[in-house]
């Protein structure tokens, strides 16, 4: 059975999945909220289709179902949190929690967090400060995918930051974007479209552009050399630099500052096997009122929204988004039509339900 | 008299001029070695090449030469910071200092900055970070000559932004970029050398890709329509949204969350004439032993340097590089050899001298 699925039944059928394999049940409706959250958003990438992921890693004790998450150092306004191994999205929570607590005493918080997983999508921890009319920052470091300007091997993650920030009357600012040209979840989308991939997004372990999305996946997977382009693309005549530095940035403050893996030691293998991911994350917020009167703050947003998208517009286009507009317009369709999912993910969801014996009811 | 001119006596000479139009001595010396230090790293256009600017700035009353800077509000891990109109590279290290001292007591600090003006490389104020083993953040919104994603007319500034952070025996990693594609400098460089720019920095108001680099000079300084384009370039495919999104989280949290100018209103103008800037800034800065043991962090630095630097290369190139190591290299070699001046620039020079009435001494 494929179709749309209601963004409801997806939650308790993950939450489900999680409680069956130990995880308890706060933990494991929070970790679907947070899955479906990305499916709701269009990332469909970081949703559902990564539970079977899941599911096998705890299945396999490399994720731990019931970590110790404690705080190992702190400061007025900083943490060192440890994820004791948890999942990602339980982990993520808990250190954008701990950032908001310090912001609100302190101005600013800022969180980097060691020995956790695959956190699902950067925006939903840095958009849980717009209610308490924050700023919030997010940032992960991930497997070795992307290729370093001058380099043909992947050496760091994709590693996406997310930059959220409220408006008044209008909708939220949400940046979240991976410091790739695109992130490896695009490989997927064009392959199940049956289209092939722009020259720009990805190269092999010989330089060469890669139009075979299933191809990129492979090779990604397999770890062979290549890998996809930092944003900016090849070389430095487009700002390729950039990106490549982006992503450094990124993995200097999730990776090297919490004592996680980093560069190509993120999510590692030993002979073929996975190993304990030891991703890291950064959280930030700031409370925007330890700057500047919140009201004139949203309205000042309200004006800079405006502006941009009242702006003359290039041909054949009659529209200027801004970040965070057609997630937040999908989630609305997705919530009133339920969430689609392919026949492939489907089937794969069905199998996993069956090895850990929980209800298909999908 | 062209040629190259030792940094010292640029130094003195810039000092010297701003000393002459009432810029307090200390004052003067300070955003003389920060103009100067743009050059020795090779950022020849936010370097000497702009005082020029900044005096007529100044002699029209646009930029204060003793500026009243004044915390406005703060609290233990923030401040906004008041720059009373005054020199950008003055009241940017004023409010890095500020960030600093925050981050010593509180472990994080974050600084937004209004009513200031152009402030020279974002990279001089993260770096100031490092002496204090801290990972410095510096960001600057600025006239507006890039292009957001669908539109054709320049809306937000090319708005720069700086991460530095310490390492052990290697280096500091010091990114420093403009969020659009090539900072508008580039023009200058390119004109200089008689060679034509590559499609994808910038377009017309027609959206045509511009070859020639005086006439997107000129279109950028009469705000005529067309611009710079957003890292990623135009559209979506590549990821132009990315550099878009980057532009405007750099506005927001310089110019929206300090109450400074935003967007297209950076450095306007009314009938043709310069307005005051009320250019927006922010500083950070993140103690790491507020996260994790000093000497550890270091050595996963020298670590990610090192591995990124051995990674294989691409056909054509030797050598992988991190962020700031090319400028490293030519500050030393221009701190023996000289700042080489451009005979335009040193022409410009001695008319402003002439001009102000201080001894031309290059």
């Amino acid at each position: 059975m494929s179709g749309t699925i209601d963004h409801a039944a997806l939650e308790a059928f993950i939450a489900a999945t999680f409680e069956k394999l130990g995880v308890p049940g706060d933990d494991a409706r929070m970790a679907a909220t947070i899955m479906v959250a990305s499916d709701l958003r269009g990332v469909d990438s970081h949703g559902v289709e990564m539970l079977p992921r899941k599911v096998g890693h705890m299945k396999l004790g490399l994720i731990d179902p019931r970590p110790e998450i404690k705080v190992a150092h702190e400061t007025a306004a900083t943490a060192l949190l440890d994820g004791g191994n948890g999942l990602g999205e339980v982990v993520g929570k808990r250190g954008m929690e701990i950032s908001i607590q310090k912001a609100k005493a302190a101005g600013a918080g800022f969180v980097t967090v060691r020995n956790s997983n695959h956190y699902g999508t950067a925006a939903y921890f840095a958009m849980m400060a717009l209610e308490h009319d924050m700023i919030g920052l997010s940032m992960t470091n991930a497997t070795p995918l992307l290729v370093p300007t001058f380099g043909r091997t992947a050496m760091l993650g994709t590693n996406p930051l997310s930059v959220a920030a409220p408006a008044g009357r209008e909708r939220p600012f949400v940046l979240d974007m991976a410091t790739s040209v695109v992130p490896s979840g695009k490989m997927a989308v064009y392959k199940h479209k049956g289209l092939s991939i722009p020259p720009g997004w990805a190269i092999d372990r010989e330089e060469q552009p890669m139009n075979n999305p299933a191809d990129v996946a492979a090779m990604l997977w397999n770890r062979t050399g290549g890998g996809l382009l930092p944003l900016g693309g090849v070389g430095e005549e487009l700002g390729g630099h950039k990106g490549y530095g982006l992503a450094l940035v990124v993995d200097i403050l999730s990776g090297l500052l919490s004592g996680a893996a980093f560069g190509p030691f993120v999510n590692a293998r030993k002979d073929g096997e996975p190993l304990p991911g030891n991703v890291g994350h950064l959280f930030g917020a700031l409370a925007v009122d330890a700057f500047r009167p919140l009201e004139e703050f949203k309205q000042a947003m309200d004006d800079e929204i405006h502006i941009l998208k009242e702006s003359p517009k290039a041909e054949g286009h009659d529209r200027i988004y801004i970040h965070g507009e057609k997630e937040f317009e999908l989630e609305e369709a997705r919530r009133r039509n339920g969430i689609p999912l392919h026949p492939e993910v489907v089937s794969a969801l069905r199998q996993m339900a069956a090895d850990v014996g929980v209800p298909f009811t999908l």
